[in-house]
């Protein structure tokens, strides 16, 4: 872990895809019928459901995360030459059913058991992130789950981060948020947000106008971070 | 070409870089140096360069792309591990007097002799943009360089296809506007002008909520396109 411990934190708000669910997962399932292809496909699947949310934000042309995430997928699928509807219908079925991390529910518990209040704050629609929680088992473990539907503009947008302090009653200063995405960790951190970028894929600091406040490796460096062990 | 002819075209407007001036010319001219590694070095350099754009307008937290540029070449100069202060500047000097593709010249005159307004309609900051198109010897066709500065806000926000509009006097239905930029393409056409999608990279199509009106592989298509040759 580097950088100072967060202070006063009443929240921990998590992003979802990548820092508590692998979205690499869904690939890795359908590795039978993908083949060496797997991680070439999960990686453009990826950066273009990331692009095409940004895309749509800043046009004005916002659609459901589901929906997105199709439409990524088929140009992934596209661009690697792989024409098959069954997979397809799969592998959508597989981002339903994303691994947790595996240190992610007993970081929950941990925290819940502090008196801390859990939230995800994500991209995905409410039906699909609601699955995917209930599917990793941690929907248990989570006060509440709170979607970029509600507000209709995908991340980095200040209103989505704006989201958690009026849905949680908790001030941004007394709010932890957690991302993988070192984008979105920026983001939060720009808001004002206490941060932790939890740099799981060895990834490199963006150039972007603010920094978390503390990198972690794991989400189990948490608990200390915030000062409850 | 594929698509309808284009009708009452009184203004033609250009994306910069990719479409009138070749950003891979850049990495290019510092081969000497870079060598293998140039073509991974001007891809992640782009690439980086366009995400910083997006999520800095999302975030709000605009900069100039002169800023944003460097910022990307010195996240992609790290991920390639290349640490080299002298070459750094050289890159971003090279990127000040990029090449023109072949046929900009020539198209920007026929379309000047044939009383069409022409512009270009830039992330780029007016000092770079300027200095770009005076290297590259195509200033002299150009009635106007309109840049994203004015508004503060990168593409594909609206605002910035709207400064077009305000600035030449034209109606969005009788302009016309080429990107080679898949994105730039579909947020000019959400907006209302009439696009062609200068696809020079072989690249698909990406699935965003418009489709430009033709796909091209060179400008010099254009004047046919627009009905005057």
């Amino acid at each position: 872990m580097s950088g100072a411990r967060f202070e006063n934190v009443e929240a921990c708000v998590f992003d979802a895809y990548g820092t508590l669910l692998d979205f690499n997962s869904a690939a890795g399932r359908a590795k039978d019928t993908l083949g060496d292809n797997a991680d070439a496909l999960s990686s453009l699947w990826r950066q273009k459901q990331l692009e095409y949310t940004w895309l749509r934000s800043l046009m004005g042309a916002h659609a459901p995360f589901w929906q997105v995430t199709g439409e990524a997928l088929d140009y992934a699928m596209e661009a690697l030459a792989i024409a098959d509807d069954e997979l397809r219908q799969r592998l959508m079925q597989f981002y339903l059913a994303l691994d947790p991390f595996p240190e992610v529910a007993a970081t929950l518990k941990i925290l819940k058991q502090a008196g801390i209040k859990t939230a995800i704050l994500t991209n995905g629609s409410p039906q699909m992130i609601t699955a995917a929680c209930r599917n990793a088992g941690i929907d248990v473990f989570l006060d509440a789950i709170l979607s970029v539907d509600e507000v209709q503009v995908y991340k980095p947008h200040p209103s989505v981060y704006q989201l958690a302090v009026d849905r949680l009653g908790v001030a941004k200063e007394r709010i932890s948020f957690q991302s993988s995405n070192s984008w979105d960790a920026v983001g939060a951190s720009h808001f004002g947000f206490q941060v932790a970028w939890c740099n799981r894929y060895d990834q490199r600091f963006d150039r972007l106008p603010a920094q978390p406040d503390a990198v972690i490796k794991s989400l189990a460096e948490l608990p200390l971070l915030i000062g409850i062990v």
